[in-house]
């Protein structure tokens, strides 16, 4: 028999799987309870609601984007943002270009009708851009980047193509998108001094 | 009293704007014909399903997106595809960063679970894929862009890009994604020679 706690990771793992391949409307807690293989009343023995798991799921998203990659100093600041975006498409890749980004899938579907998940999915914007941009702005230190270059600016643009790329490679059903992704930016937009 | 045909038009504006709004999973016939002010029952006279109706509502939103804009020929090609990105983006600022790209949202939120709609978002991001490298190659000719710049891979990153910035921006409500869309595509990676 389950304990609570080990209850409640079941739920919010099942959670975290139904929101990422179904999206949030399509996602009932019943088909949460149901992937969990718990009965439906324990769900609200851990969540509040529905919106209280899918913040959940963001957390562990977030979490599981390794971004430490992009902060160990042992290597080149562009080599470590090419490693953190090639270890990102290689699960899309790999799983058949389905599911995206959690964080971009709930900007796109559930961002303009419910405030506290498009207030968790700005933060998860907000932080993943403050990261690339520290690493942008290695890079530039250490003379790869142009002075000029608006690495705030930069950051966000990056993340966002990121984002856009996800998309187009999910409805291509292909790595097109990703491809260009990788050499727009690191090719043309990011390429060293 | 309404005749057929400005019926079938009622509910496929109706559809569009519910979709467009609300996603796809959100959206109800009972929704859309509530919208379009008719009986419920004649929806299925004009259309065989939700899907048909999200299909054709794909359609107008593409329509919608005045590529002529990208073909006259009468300005600079690069002016020209900064005036398309400007319009899109107009109506996204004065609308208050809702709502975001019909093709986009369709590619995030159904693209994975639905055939037809997904080989519909592919067409759509094609086309517009297509236009976009026409633009560039029209430059390129001019000698306004490198040799050497892919414009097949660049098209579709630019694409992607913009797509991502519409996310962005609705879950940030402002248009810092769509400023750092317009300054990174337009002032570093097709900076003219």
């Amino acid at each position: 028999m389950m304990g609570r706690a080990s209850k409640r990771e079941e739920i919010a793992q099942a959670a975290f799987r139904q929101f990422h391949a179904q999206g949030f409307n399509a996602t009932g807690i019943s088909d949460i309870v149901k992937a969990a293989g718990v009965p439906k009343g324990s769900f609200y023995n851990h969540f509040s609601s529905k919106e209280e798991s899918a913040l959940e799921a963001l957390n562990r998203y977030g979490a599981s984007l390794r971004f430490e990659m992009l902060t160990a100093s042992d290597s080149h600041p562009l080599d470590r943002l090419r490693a953190h975006f090639e270890f990102l498409s290689k699960d899309m890749v790999e799983n058949g270009f389905v599911r995206g980004c959690l964080v971009g899938n709930f900007g796109a579907e559930v961002a303009d009708h419910n405030e506290e998940i498009r207030a968790a999915v700005k933060r998860g914007f907000d932080r993943w851009t403050a990261r690339i941009r520290q690493v942008l702005a290695e890079a530039q230190e250490a003379g790869d980047l142009d002075d000029d270059l608006d690495i705030e600016a930069t950051a966000l643009f990056i993340l966002s193509a990121w984002e856009g790329a996800l998309i187009a490679a999910r409805a291509d059903k292909s790595a097109s998108a990703v491809d260009a992704f990788f050499r727009t930016v690191f090719g043309v937009l990011l390429r060293r001094k």
